[in-house]
């Protein structure tokens, strides 16, 4: 598939999904309002936010040939494709979160005069009102509204940088986390670009289960306001660097939990096989970049050596 | 989009799933096989099943016309499609599940010689070793392999019938579920085809949060297996009854939970507004059914009008 399809079909989509539903004025069940003792009392049902007629948005084009450029080594997959100037992302729409956020930084795309206080956190208005997160979701939750693909990568225009602040690209992030830790991992990301031509970064959310006390594993996430945003329990950054001629690409796979870590925690201890991270989120990495270059250098492997010996 | 480029998409994002991944016979770490006392301990590391390497499987091409058919009403998403002789299903590669599987069932359809015990339950190869499900993450989890689209929906072809035991037709479901209410709820599609021309189903697996005893909502469920296979919460099928020329259709959405139900219990106690399984699973039903049809009834509705009262 090309990029001129994807990106196609991804608005094919997201305008499909955002035209009709004529029924919403019709239906106003609270939260948990079905027959009081029949069993499906326990099924939270949602409440409706608005009757509003359902708005088709201005589908929004492309940037510059910067979508072209993210292709480079594929997307992770091709569902409900956004593409936006600084970004390219897969929405899940009943997570409400982005499944990925691929970005290309260089020297160039993070230098510039942008601001980040010019820019506002504001829904997405390309994902359906069912589907989509709200300020107000956040609101007194605890939670940063943590960017996957951050401001501070795309200074080179103030739309590109205000692109980063729909919804769509943020996921609820533990405030020490998102302003020590993560914060020090996309810094890492951007220094990266000095040495390196191309810097892709992919980052998303990830849903890890854990052994309980029965000996079972689950899967437990919080959800946040009245649309359930759902709080990831870590989140992921893949990095692929471009070396020079010949030499294929280097790739660096992060998984970080979504809680305060100690600030001086070295970002290394956070390295984990890219086949963990594909295997976790359900995205494929390799195969497409394989397609790209057959030298591939995992820093994982090089510098944690002990990850195989355990 | 047309079905026929629908359907296209979906076969190139399966090969292209399938491609390449040739680091995986470097990296074999055991489950938490992070270095020791690093923060990531924690965070579940999947094991590598296999180190074979990754084989581009066939494409199986749709059935006869039977995708063009299904289309009608168009499909409640566009990720990840995988067209079968007797299903058109979208496949989660983070859950190891369907998303929604959608049939459209007739007299016809129903009746047969085809025989549920010459049929097999079996990995599906269309999906990444990664994201599969396997018979192995079933044994032994007190869950039976519930059929998304039913097999005794498909009793005119063998092989359409050998296409529903596909894994990702497939979700763990409570065997006392899956062989008493669940199976009065297909049951009760099938029947429906004596009155109505066209009957579409739709069915998948939910993943509803619940309130804990912090006031906080979670979603949590169990995964089964290597593979980490969800076992969902809850399920839903939404039925799209024909009626005659002019009087448009009549739309009826079910919720059960992934637990055993006393056996009398009517089916109507399961009817929810539309909106609720639109909102809960990310999917949109009715604005692509406006598309076909100005007429909608809900049964939900007219049966149930105290779901409004409250």
């Amino acid at each position: 598939m090309s990029v001129r399809s994807a990106a196609r079909t991804g608005l094919t989509l997201a305008l499909g999904a955002a035209a009709g539903a004529g029924l919403s004025g019709l239906l106003r069940p609270k939260e948990r309002a079905l027959q009081p003792g029949s069993l499906l009392t326990e099924c939270p049902v949602l409440p409706v936010l608005s009757a509003a007629e359902l708005k088709v948005p201005d589908s929004s084009p492309s940037g510059p040939a910067s979508s072209v450029a993210l292709m480079k080594y594929g997307f992770p997959s091709l569902s409900n494709i956004k593409t936006r100037q600084s970004y390219v992302a897969a929405y899940d729409p009943r997570t409400r979160l982005p499944v990925w956020v691929l970005e290309r930084l260089d020297s160039t795309s993070i230098s510039g005069q942008s601001d980040r206080r010019k820019a506002e956190f504001r829904e997405d208005p390309s994902v359906h009102e069912f589907h989509r997160a709200t300020n107000a979701d956040f609101r007194g939750s605890g939670f940063d509204r943590g960017h996957m693909a951050a401001a501070a990568n795309h200074k080179w225009s103030q739309s590109a940088m205000d692109d980063t602040f729909l919804l769509s690209n943020i996921t609820p992030q533990n405030p020490d986390l998102n302003q020590r830790l993560w914060n020090r991992l996309e810094q890492m990301c951007r220094t990266l670009t000095k040495q390196h031509r191309g810097v892709f970064v992919c980052t998303g959310p990830l849903f890890l289960p854990q052994r309980q006390t029965d000996g079972r594993l689950y899967v437990s996430y919080q959800v946040l306001g009245q649309n359930h945003v759902a709080v990831p329990t870590h989140f992921f950054k893949v990095v692929i660097l471009e070396l020079p001629d010949g030499q294929g690409v280097e790739l660096r796979s992060y998984v970080m939990p979504n809680r305060p870590i100690p600030e001086q925690t070295p970002l290394e201890h956070f390295l984990v096989p890219i086949e963990t991270v594909e295997r976790a989120s359900g995205l494929l990495f390799v195969s497409n970049i394989m397609r790209n270059t057959k030298n591939i250098r995992t820093i994982g492997l090089r510098n944690l050596p002990q990850i195989l010996d355990h």
